[in-house]
């Protein structure tokens, strides 16, 4: 395995393809740093005798001990960890720990490369392997490019009137392939080592030349990363985990990019591209399933804690909306433990975990991130909002005044005071707040993209006879026990 | 094993002690045979390929098989069978298959006698195991007699202006004690073998008389039953399995009851009754982890019936809502794996679902009852509720009327389209519908009550901690995975 | 003005033509009498000084005073008046006071008869005049036949397999038409004088034969009254107004009924049928802002009552469900309000309360009719589904069992505590209950359909430009106020 | 009438106290000027023909024609009409209005001190009209300072370990009195005339000291303004309306200030404290049944413009949402309409919103709030979070790649994708935005606030008598109009 230094030293070796506020940017820009910082906490505690058991992993290719994002889940087992993994690291991080992503997408693509040559006797998987040992050995950090920027939402990829609004590939070559579009949304784009780029949805016969994946170094020629930065404001004093660690994302344009055959992974198998974008979208709504409470972990904490401090911790309110915040948490976390237990094996050995549970915990944390802000901000109270600006708190002229003026519960000091509400304005009155609040609805695809995949997934049928059973209606007559044993 | 016709002669042959509408009535008055139909299922199916999976478990004791619901669980996948075979049943009966409270109790009295004994030297568990030897070779229903009548909610029960007002131990003799009070709610009473009773909530060492359990045949001199229908109206014609099963409710008196030692299993340790209360609460919620997505597959089903009949099955608010109550019922049921996956073992060797997956499960199948009774009623439409009686779709007279006018898909059957709205009246616009409602809400304990299990297990601090670590401020320094770990 | 004396022998010696149960029944049945004794009260307290402000009107025709159910709205008062009117007497019966729906059907006739003849040269709004002096010298109770059966929903009425799914017009005589199809869910046509019969939604020029509006007695020939019961179960000891007043709905037939041109308001003109159905529901849908907070205030009451006799009626939690409670009726309250203040006033006179304001308050109360129900259940606890019958309160034999053990708040008497709960049981554990959840849901139009008055009404075009007033896109200089000056 | 250049040099002539950044700033700081500017549209539309009739009233003192931010309502016609202005003047700035809160102050007072007049014989009442005449006269902009910062939540003023933490007095001199404390949450303190202070909150009687209302110059001696900004980026190349305009809280500090008494309205009359923190919030309240409304305007537009120019506009889902965005909107103005239309006239000629309506209304824009944001966020997709920075658009090297692929409606010109997407982050996704969520939940009052003004005026007991009557229960028989009449 290898170590965060070797990451950063890989990233500083990177062609600078960066743009951000209309200029040029390198790898080493302040704005990224917390970004790689929350990378490099996946790379630091693999030996940390708390973390290295969800950590850690031994590679089915290898036999090797490899660091969990970069391994392809064998049972379930590995999915209850990766799912564990992701909560514990968010807790450290303070938020989205971000490497899942790309391991993500490589457990999709380990399925379905093996079902296309399965089907069409291609070569995908084969290839995939070998990728896959040198992201292992080479403990890779990729980001996974899924979303088209779509043009027009009632037209299909075929029908716009730009054939690049969905990326594509322009011209095959001997030895790869030519692509041009853009992907957007791409978290951490501008810190990964390599792009895995799939499709973003299922496609017709028809559109064949949208159907791609690959993988791809994050600074080829031809890709361009327009990076879009939302951070607190800087603190200069009171320096805390919440600021030091970050998540930034890119828009990225793909013109004219060639990619070598061997990292080729699809290429016109246009029946295979919903299966891929679905199955992507399945590992990571599973890993939001450990994101997301962790989350909720923290809004719960962050709420008790200042109630404490207001004096108001035992108020049957207030322990109300506690206990609401950590059912939605709890909710979307057992889904993700049934997801885990009820998954199934692929063909290429690829543990998955089961559809249905994943979507309604994905669903179930997409619906209620509103409300978790709300709570926060109701129990807070508009100080959240109107905090004074950290420098002001440091001036002398207004530093009494704000010292005396903060204080709530008599033995708790101004600065733990301030720092709390300092913590709460980054969660909830920050723009890093609200795009976090933003990524909380669409992160792994919108409550409209959960709600298709349990309804295309769904044994509806079997619910219906259920019902015409105790009506009496012919038909119901299997429908007795819902299909489930 | 039993069977149903053993259960049958068994009820045959107690003592008359039920009162319904105003006098006496006996276990074979017609009222009662809906419920003794569900319970029979639960014997019938023993032998079924389909179920006897589930429905079947070695006992611990004798290493005989025996029925799963005279099971004590000895390991995670004992919970997660029953949890599988509650959803089962249900979606059979269309209800709840009731038998699950008494086994529920007695996993309980399994747990918190032993505890009793190590603790204080007493000798409860080996009285219950005679018990239990006797309660599974005898295939056992026991009603679990919990939820005391509780007179003022402000005052405890020492304090209540009629010490009964929660059942007591009244008299303590060399051969038994004597127990007064009433119990409310109690389901399947009056077709239960024994009642079980346990202690409604914690007390205080002043409360040592109302810390009481013991089990008792449900015709012991001095129960008095006085039983609650709510009845659909009877069907003539278009009969139904909806209707062949139900439930009943008994309000249950006990008047000055003698039971003998060997059947106490507590007496006066007031330090142990919310423990007994509390893990009562934990399985049965459990329980309701299985029956709560059978209702929602069922309610899932009705709603797509009659969508489909009416035409407007593939309607995209239609599936929009359909996918909410599959959502609700899944988290549910996911709740449920997760509390048994993450259940523990007790010292008596009883496994112990997680409280708080259990909690969070029923609380979101009870803040969402209401929601799937308005789903199904939304779609469904008026006709629900103004449904013409079924006698009147048999009156020569207006028959064709109802057969011609009732008629929405063309290649729908009348009778279908009559029967699909039938059973919808039946779930939805019946007082049978209206008491399911209500008991949705309340049954296993409120929404309150959850809460309050939730927050009394929760790790509060450790989240704290975490909000501190984020924010800088000494304490939160082990906050860092959130005590998960 | 009339006296209940003589609408009860009006119906006495009506044609017997209703069907209940399979068997023919008169308008002397039993099952109607709690309807009947509702509709009284709106005679009966024309004189009573609490009531008659509201309840009566200064006739626009002839001067003359008549009861304001049977007036044309001539101002914002007027609307005013008879939305406090409607919430006033369903106080007094408990429910829908049912006499709304067939002055809200002459309001809207009132309207479009002047809209077609000013348009097409007909001459509607003349025989309608002279059916509204008919109507209000006779203070007629009418009943608003409106819903058509409708078949496949996913086809138009032209569409369907048997064309008489939606009533139609199926011979022209010199004298008069012939109609024949179906209304449903027709509240008190079993009790009514008139049937007062409009078009269910808009139609295309092909469906002619559909836009169809007439006056008829609900005795004529050819109707057939199938009439659907929802009873409380009959108290024999603690009679209360709840159960002495009632709602009975039926199905409505018309086998080829003859009705003479001047009770025809409409015959053909296909443009105006959405016109005229949607006019009704504006009208119905503001009766509702009145009704629909008489049952918030008596949810709330009885949800205070209950608490109070429980001893929790100082709570928190109560105190902070009782005020979401009152938020909804007033908010409904306040639509009403703001609709009639902002009516406008059409080219017959007539006043017309505002469309959006309208819909949203009846929106309001429909979304939230389950939850309201769901208040009730979860503060009043499991007893509203478990009370044992009135009868057993009464058998020597339990009696002193039951009003032992029903004791909560010890000054309470037994009595009054069981009379609180076989209240709530009547509001919320019965049938009747249940039918006037889904009432509640669908009564006046589905949320669906109030979404589409609203969309079909609102501006949104002036919200699009502030929008791009606020971007800086053109097109938007227009956009500032909204388009609300 | 003053202009608002007038109001501009008054500030400009103002005594520097204010901080910001760690540091003393003018007025004239570039960080005001949306603010001012918003200010400034309150004067410069008095002669505009679209907004004068709502933006001018006649002082009821002079008879002369003012602005009606300086005016005290006479009659419900001035409640409609400031709610009118106040929804007209929000959607001209995009926001807060932000001039309301003086004058709801000023009614306020002008109430209560005739009060206190009344009961005490004070003279508060002539005090309060000479000041009057001099705001009117000079066309002053208020800040209401009522927020205290309140300390420990669970105690009292009179039992906090600082005293200060309520602002109170300290001395009292013969020329006046001197006052310490501090206030929150000071909207436009910065860039105000004038500060009116008032209580927070009932006070009891060993609290006189905390019972102190008056008004003062914002830039008086011993007045610390401690300024917080929450900003857009800063626009380069698209400018808007959305940015021009602004607000800005402070946390205003009183270190020993010194008020004569000529402007003191309340001194230790601790029974009037409560009322006049009551009242202010009611008439403020009411100003947000204008101002919220106007909010969900802008939401409302800018989610159909989004799904407009991603081709979704027609989508059935859409317009589920935007119908839901509708109803917030005219629920919340509605209920405004309601309260002036009901409203009450004081003893002082004054006009008070009704109590109840009013806080229905902002209650239910409260608990609305979050779910605007997350359905325009829904509607808008990830692209409002990810949107590259303005400069990136205008960087030749980019620009290229994000005019082609932000593209989506064909026939929509990129940069006004471009702009409706700058809008929507503005919006949702700015710390802009996330204060305005905050305040949109604590503006005014929290929802806690809310629900206690609504019970402490809802006549419950009328309710209750409902219930009773209904029930058959002594003590209802007047119940049954639920006291409406």
């Amino acid at each position: 395995m290898k170590t965060s230094n070797d990451y950063r030293k890989r990233l500083a070796a990177m062609r600078p393809n960066i743009y951000m506020g209309g200029k040029p940017v390198g790898r080493d820009h302040p704005a990224f740093q917390p970004g790689i910082n929350t990378l490099a906490l996946t790379f630091d505690l693999v030996d940390s005798p708390e973390y290295s058991e969800v950590l850690t992993a031994k590679s089915h290719l290898t036999g090797e001990k490899i660091n969990r994002f970069t391994h392809i889940h064998q049972s379930a087992d590995d999915l209850l960890k990766k799912q564990e993994l992701t909560r514990c690291l968010c807790l450290k991080s303070g938020r989205c720990i971000q490497r899942c992503m790309g391991i993500d997408a490589m457990n999709a693509l380990s399925v379905v490369t093996r079902e296309m040559d399965d089907a069409l006797g291609t070569e995908y998987h084969r290839r995939f392997l070998d990728y896959l040992r040198f992201f292992q050995e080479s403990d890779l950090v990729g980001n996974a490019a899924q979303t088209d920027v779509k043009g027009d939402r009632s037209l299909r990829p075929h029908q716009q009137a730009d054939p690049d609004l969905y990326l594509r590939v322009v011209e095959k070559r001997p030895e790869g392939i030519v692509v041009r579009g853009a992907k957007a949304h791409n978290s951490i784009a501008a810190y990964a080592d390599e792009l895995l780029v799939i499709p973003t949805r299922a496609l017709t016969p028809e559109e064949e030349e949208w159907a791609v994946a690959f993988a791809i170094p994050a600074d080829a020629p031809g890709i361009k990363l327009i990076s879009v930065p939302h951070t607190h404001r800087q603190r200069k004093v009171i320096k805390a985990p919440v600021e030091e660690y970050g998540t930034m994302h890119a828009f990225t344009v793909f013109d004219d990019v060639f990619v070598p055959w061997e990292r080729v992974f699809m290429c016109g198998e246009a029946k295979f591209a919903g299966r891929l974008a679905a199955l992507f979208a399945t590992y990571h709504r599973h890993s939001y399933t450990g994101c997301k409470p962790a989350m909720s972990d923290i809004f719960t904490g962050a709420t008790a804690l200042v109630a404490e401090y207001n004096g108001i911790g035992k108020a049957s309110h207030v322990r109300d909306k506690l206990a609401d915040l950590v059912a939605v948490g709890e909710l979307v976390y057992a889904a993700g433990i049934a997801a885990g237990v009820k998954g199934s094996r692929s063909s290429s050995g690829t543990y998955i975990p089961d559809v249905i549970y994943t979507n309604v915990g994905r669903y179930h944390a997409e619906v209620n991130i509103y409300h978790e802000y709300e709570t926060l901000a109701d129990i807070a109270g508009g100080l959240a909002a109107t905090l004074p600006m950290e420098e002001d708190f440091y001036n002398p002229e207004t530093r009494p005044y704000l010292e005396k003026y903060i204080m709530r519960k008599a033995d708790v000091p101004a600065e733990y005071q301030h720092r709390c509400y300092r913590l709460i304005e980054n969660l909830i009155c920050s723009s890093t707040g609200a795009a976090a609040q933003i990524s909380g609805i669409h992160g792994g695809g919108s409550p409209v993209m959960e709600k298709i995949a349990i309804m295309g997934r769904y044994d509806l049928e079997a619910r219906k006879r259920v019902a015409k059973y105790l009506a009496g209606i012919p038909g119901g007559e299997d429908g007795e026990n819902g299909g489930l044993s």
